[in-house]
């Protein structure tokens, strides 16, 4: 009841049903909480399907945007940002932007005074730049292999095959340029995505296009958490799945299901546009002295 | 977790501690419910320090407006009616109209398919006329001298005195038309304010007008609930009181502490406002065939 | 093609084409370009059929308000106050601030930095008590018989009916306010409505209940320009005017068409309106010293 | 004066000076007055910037997009559809999208019944595919050394090299998958972008990676028009332009200065975003019967 200093933060994954996914999502909200002490950090989640099935499979309750910003208003926060946790900013995030739009014309009085939106991970080249930096270290020493590596791949005939969601979105095409990135970057590194361009055909071309010495493709997720689309599209055992198509098409192929978000790194990405969606509320005409607890 | 057909319901007065105000509150959500079966209906406080009071006193946690629509949201509503409990359209019904105009520009999928406000009590002529006609049955069998009468009052040199709220808004208007109604629809009754106009001293003035032979006043709250304001401001004995003024001014004065609110007839022109509403829901391009439940 | 340091200023009446009434609007930009020398001063009508019209019937050319806007954009201007020349704050005022809000989401790029509504003549009582204040010298000089008269009426059995246009609109609601302080400050003072309350019937019993001595009453337009309402539904000789309908039942009439906009006293309310919002503009987290000339 | 039937239409380039960018316009939109019989098509330049120039160095006014949909607004039409004739939807684009989504608040009495804002030339992967299989004609037959050409470039060590402006906005990221499209679709054609990835640097290094045998470089603009950025920053003789770049690094480099826009096929794409923005505005909620002519 008290009216608070800080913007409170509100954390919007699509949301998920597993337990490493959930895990991980716990992990990011305790990065926030120690990089923000003092800040309320909350989670939401942007799919209602999945908060209805974690609720009625787990009876875990996770809000939806709207209802954890409500309930930030109600603890006492004038001010917040909600932070996209999308790959990129396609539908889920632009439902989100809208949504932030939308109460900022509310008003102080029974809405909030200011709210932000923090851009997904990757929301410029910039991003993905420094997504392609950190990658080495996302999947280092966890490697199935178990060798210590300082670059996702570092054999000449093995490939590193990223795979991430994709949208019909014209956000979409940001899959173009981080692929483009690393192939700048890095020696036999690509990313395809599920939903998205380049798909499985044109990625199966591309590693086919390698040479026929090839033999070993590292399939890792280019996804948030390793959830449904990590353990069953991407490394399922079904004939569907990325890997057993692969497989079929003579790879041999070396999976890790580990999301980006269990990388300290990513999640400092993240937290870096947080930042920035921060200093927007602190400096848009908004006197934060005015902004005191009044009990 | 279900697709609601129906629009949820949101009354919202300003908020009151006093038991009084509290079981009127639940009388007129008791009414809608007849009204509307089926539908939920929820209570919601504008005022801020109102929901802080109540809950620090009594523990009783009543949400405010955008707290009660997300909660409507997570329950499942896409639509949803904000009926205003304020008398007139003043700051705290544009608060509320503001509210609902910038969440209908947030989206069905994190906010609402549709949302409306239902006007306050007195929002136009019609409802002037409306609640003029209404009166006497308000305060009808409950008069402290325990004569069944059919206009609120009927003796030659007895004024009938009326105090609602006023307002600095420009709605403070209505009070002066639904004082010209009264004035031309009966007999020796009169309406102020205590912050708008006509106030206290404008009001002593036309009583004293009546004539030298006037004796009696019977002071009614024009408030849609007997709250802080009726029992202290208008009914109290402290001497800024209105009764303690018309007292010393040389008036016998009645009081009688019911709200508005605690009449049918006042409560079912609330509903009709409501209805018309819900009619806009149903109407605007929003097929309600696609609005069904999903389980 | 200059970037404009100062706001724009646009004038919106509803409109008319009566030369008495287009001589009015011209008076009220000419003073308004005394008051506010450097900024430019548009007129524009908020009545799409005045616009039609006046342009079919005399070749002169009004452009709406949101053309009338974009010119001055074109011009060169970031910021703009629109002033509602309406009397109260009804459909066209509402119409008016719809525009404006829109308008300000639209952004500095492609649209205005910042656009603010002057209100309409009355827009709560202090502007009710001031127009109470002026209203003698409005007719004051111009009588028709010729006295110089410091009230509106200053005889025993004489009366003053001043009628406005009235609106369906609960601002309707503006003109009883303004009737009741009339009658507080002055006597024998009446204002009435074409369409909205009080309307005809009421003022003729209201003027019957002078007693049957009066015989005489002043009609007078409150109405911003003498147009089309005040020489027909006024005053006009139809069977149907106020002024046939008054001499029916009995009373001398004595009319005088002219505009509230004619009076000095009524114009330096807008002006004052304007100015209150000129200051929003000059406030409202717009470092002024970033708009400058920049050729 | 009418009340227009058909929406207006407004295509809204960024604007250029060069009277081979000005003929292009002018193809374009009398393209689409052939499409569009019966609905005017309008001119608005968005960048300020290019309409003061134009105006001071040739006399010739073309508007913004806000006084061009006034101007559309004050002939009678009640709806409209901006073209975004920008290759990406970057900041142009949101800045139209802004304008549009605000006007659309401002209700039909004063503003529109009904915006639409058309995408722009690469809003999704379909467009990029529909780009890549029309490219080939763009150039055909304009080509500079005269053969006829089935695909932009027929001979093993000969490369396209199309430069388009490229942008700081997320959007830079179609840019990247046109590129992939194009390299999918054809053989040694790239695309590079002034402001944006990949740059010259980058492309630079692609084109060396052909092979040592690659001496020819047929450099393309991938802009609307054939304005500034082609005759100087892509094919000027100045050191800086890409030109000189390349021919500095050993290649022969052959110009063509033709704008997409000059292209049939292409304002094919164009005119098809028109169309889907069209029945938006016929089929959202707006009986297509009210809007009739008066006359």
């Amino acid at each position: 009841m008290l009216t608070m200093e800080k913007p409170g933060i509100v954390l919007a994954p699509y949301g998920s049903l597993y337990p490493q996914a959930l895990a991980t999502y716990k992990q990011i909200r305790a990065a926030y909480e120690r990089e923000f002490p003092g800040s309320r950090v909350q989670l939401a989640f942007t799919s209602r399907l999945m908060i209805k099935r974690l609720f009625e499979n787990e009876g875990i309750s996770i809000p939806g945007p709207l209802a954890t910003l409500a309930e930030l208003r109600e603890m006492g926060y004038r001010s917040a940002v909600i932070q996209s946790l999308q790959i990129v900013p396609g539908k889920e995030f632009h439902e989100l932007a809208k949504l932030v739009q939308a109460l900022n014309g509310a008003g102080g009085k029974l809405g909030f005074e200011h709210l932000e939106i923090g851009l997904p991970l990757l929301s410029a080249l910039e991003d993905c730049k420094r997504v392609s930096s950190v990658l080495p270290t996302v999947w280092k020493g966890d490697s199935l292999n178990g060798e210590g590596r300082d670059n996702p791949t570092d054999q000449e005939k093995e490939a590193t095959l990223l795979v991430g969601h994709g949208t019909g979105h014209p956000a979409d095409s940001l899959y173009s340029l981080m692929a483009q990135v690393l192939k700048r970057d890095h020696t036999n590194v690509f990313l395809g995505t599920l939903e998205g361009f380049p798909g499985q055909l044109e990625l199966v071309a591309e590693l086919k296009g390698m040479g026929p010495g090839t033999k070993k493709v590292r399939l890792l997720p280019f996804l948030l958490v390793a959830g449904g689309h990590a353990e069953k599209d991407i490394a399922g055992d079904d004939t569907a799945s990325w890997k057993s198509n692969l497989i079929r098409e003579g790879f041999k192929v070396e999976t890790q299901l580990r999301g980006l978000g269990e990388s300290h790194e990513i999640v400092s990405i993240f937290i870096e546009h947080t930042r920035i969606a921060l200093e927007k509320v602190e400096n848009r005409g908004q006197p934060l002295n005015r902004v005191r607890s009044k009990k």
